[in-house]
């Protein structure tokens, strides 16, 4: 196994108009795990607000509460990070038997909002089932839904779920990601939605990406295929998008700037590795 | 061209236990067009109760109204048609330019209840948008259609559309022209639903497939590629299947018997067209 | 029975840029009636081009079909129609049982793409089944969209069907049109979209309402209670909007520039008869 | 508060014929906590088959996980729970704003598989927005549950959301509870699915209703109205339905015979709670 390091800067800066005593919580900041430790970060929130951190699952990833008067509220996320992805043999991968998951990845099965598994079980079955299994079948399915889904910026919105991307055929990442998870769930392999920060995404902007249950750890995939896997930066983790948007908003509030940036250190180029598994947790 | 023909024997048989005074309009007599000549037929109703026959559309299509009472409703039509499909050199058939469509195949471009193409448009398009035109890609279509989708009774009910059916991936007869009507206005085709008598149907029950406006004319296919499309004898047509049901129920009956045949006099076979443009009214 | 006569003067601005070789059919002249006659109208293209105009269907409705190259399109229509519209004791109307009804109004019972009133049986009969009926009953359907329905620009879009509008509750005038006739025929009321321009809308626009089948004649009804009933030019009708766009483009055109204007003339403004009944063709 | 304590007897027999090598996970356990305790619980498979129990989260639920061969399977569960329940001046519970709302509970906001609360804010404001807050609001969504929403076996599959029941207008106790929970969590009330026993169920099932989290706890809540809340014995619960199956199984089983009893010890019947609180965990 090789371990390689690499140090990454990220950024995000929310400006929201509010109208209305409004209630925030952003899941902006970081994943703090084995693979991912954060050297440092800072959250600058103007006008000053008293922020409560908390943990939104027992893998590192923390949301950030607070509470606004009608005004403006500016949000400034500044973290660095050093990854540390395990990249290994990941063609050798296998899927676990249902029988013998651990208890904890089980709810990963279960169909969701924007994730249908329930209804694509033919679906997947007639069109991945024939495949060797393990980590190729599922890098088919990131083929599939690369080749036969068009990037679409506007194309979707925020109601719109994985069957109705099967059908448009056109989404963005948060989309590709949820017909990914949908079809791995279709055929039995635990998947979840992943937020994040990644590095060389064109234009700048918040990521979505997948994980897969394979062997004994989960591993990251992106359909998008618009950025290499190893300059990913974990912010949050569900059964899909509704479980980590960016900023969950109780109240009226308008977005009317953001800016996102993640840079990785001394400009080195990251080797593709959108074929690579990359254990994520 | 040839001109073979055929001499076909088709009935239908229709119980319902009546609850409440009920109106019925049946979809279940034989067209009358130049290609399908009704030789002969009888309409038997128990009790003895007033029809009245009407033109379901202008292309020989009729439609039997009766009222029914509480008690028991036996309907029972039997008819011999002369068929003369023309069949010919179909691969070679042309799509024509929407600008040159006839004014009264234009409604049958339009999405309709079961069949979504809106929805569907960069689905076909990416699918089968790189194919020669004409009648090839409408067979090819239905090769995709039967290939893709599981024929399995019960798999549907009365509301499933061409886009539910294409996630779940299973349906019955009406459900595969569902689809295939969908695709091909998707494409700029015009299309439409055909009830109907089959020959060799196991097991023997109405029919529905589809027709495309190719060159000149509209021609017959069947996705379910269940039986020789030379032996379908035409009831109704439309939009979709909402058009064209076997019987259109306004009250309170329950079907509680229903038997159909449909036979080839001299029980020669029919030789398996399912390739071939039988062109149709 | 009063027959008001008023002359109304409409028109229609279109600008596309064309990227391809686009064939267009405009559904944006008037229909001409025994109620509604064309005093006048014109039709100017830029650039000069050939227009074809057929009969959209048999009350009078007429699509104006032209082909246009790369580049500038501009199409301006303009008419003066005088209506006379016959306004009567429209409480009284009563509905016709299904065994009644004329051939040519069942279509108008069946669901579309945009009305699935085959999912709404249920809710129409739960909702407005106990309501006498008639008049009264679609005028309470009327004033249960309006109230329940905000009417709100950019809630929904051209795939938004009936049942969308319902559980998310906003919509524009076609959605409230669309809503009205999937209801009307779930309770076995045949009902159809009617597109037309309209006195006093506010912005001024193209609208959208319906009609229902009533006692011995189609009758008008605006969920949206925007503009006065008897200020209705009508264009086009069909099962739903699919049927009636005020253009149809098949190539590649963006429509860059549209104004829409309805006067009565004299100023005089009208009664608003938004409960009364206007027989329609 | 007063504390009433009962003795509950409730069993669970499922048979199945099992084709393929089948792993089940059954929630037909009854949840152990302090205000449900376990007095007494017997599982008893034919064959003799290994199983592993496993919490399902970290409050007293409990799945029964275990992996059978092709043939038969009989799973016989049998236990006595005493039931203490605390009954209080419900009425007067408050919602607890956005920004106050405890961590853990946060989850139960977002939109879930059958639960689309996300595309029903507008539609549960202008419902429900108006009323009064609190117990009494989601005593009133019960109300209008209830009298909205025919109970009928059968007219739900397993594929059935809220927002497919809103249309229909039927569903069963499942369905019901997703509406319940949907709404709720659309006007900012944690909600979530409660699977169980019910004493005085008829026909005696399973049952599904829901939970609300006000002031300070959860409190149970059941739309249907088919039995009193204080004989509910909780087995699983979850984000909805697709968490707490009383039987996940991957692999070919048929299920070929069920039954399920609820008993109240002593025979008195209970006090028909169905408007009281009784806080649930």
């Amino acid at each position: 196994m090789t371990k390689p390091r690499r140090i990454i800067d990220v950024s995000s800066m929310l400006e929201y108009e509010i109208f209305n005593s409004t209630s925030f919580i952003f899941n902006i900041a970081v994943a703090g795990n084995e693979r991912q430790r954060v050297l440092e970060e800072t959250l600058e929130i103007v006008p000053d607000t008293e922020t409560h951190w908390f943990d939104l699952n027992d893998e590192g990833c923390r949301s950030i509460r607070l509470s606004a008067e009608p005004g403006y509220l500016k949000v400034c996320y500044r973290a660095t990070v050093e990854l540390s992805p395990e990249l290994g043999c990941a063609p050798n991968l296998g899927e676990v038997p249902h029988r013998e998951l651990p208890v904890e990845v089980l709810p990963y099965l279960n169909p969701s909002r924007y994730c249908e598994s329930d209804r694509l079980a033919r679906f997947a079955w007639k069109e991945f089932g024939g495949l060797a299994s393990g980590y190729e079948r599922v890098n088919s399915i990131c083929d599939w839904v690369n080749d036969c889904i068009d990037y679409q910026a506007g194309s979707t919105d925020a109601s719109s779920s994985a069957c109705d991307v099967l059908l448009q055929r056109a989404g963005v990442c948060r989309d590709f990601a949820h017909v990914g998870v949908a079809l791995c769930r279709a055929l039995g392999l635990p998947a979840r939605y992943v937020s994040g920060y990644s590095v060389g995404l064109e234009p700048p902007d918040f990521h979505g990406f997948f994980e897969v249950y394979l062997e004994d750890d989960w591993y990251l995939f992106d359909p998008t295929r618009m950025a290499p896997v190893n300059g990913f930066v974990r912010i949050g983790l569900g059964r899909d998008a509704a479980d980590a948007p960016f900023a969950n908003i109780v109240g009226y509030a308008i977005l009317c700037n953001m800016s996102v940036t993640a840079m990785a250190r001394g400009g080195e180029s990251l080797p593709d590795s959108g074929k690579s598994a990359v254990s994520s947790a």
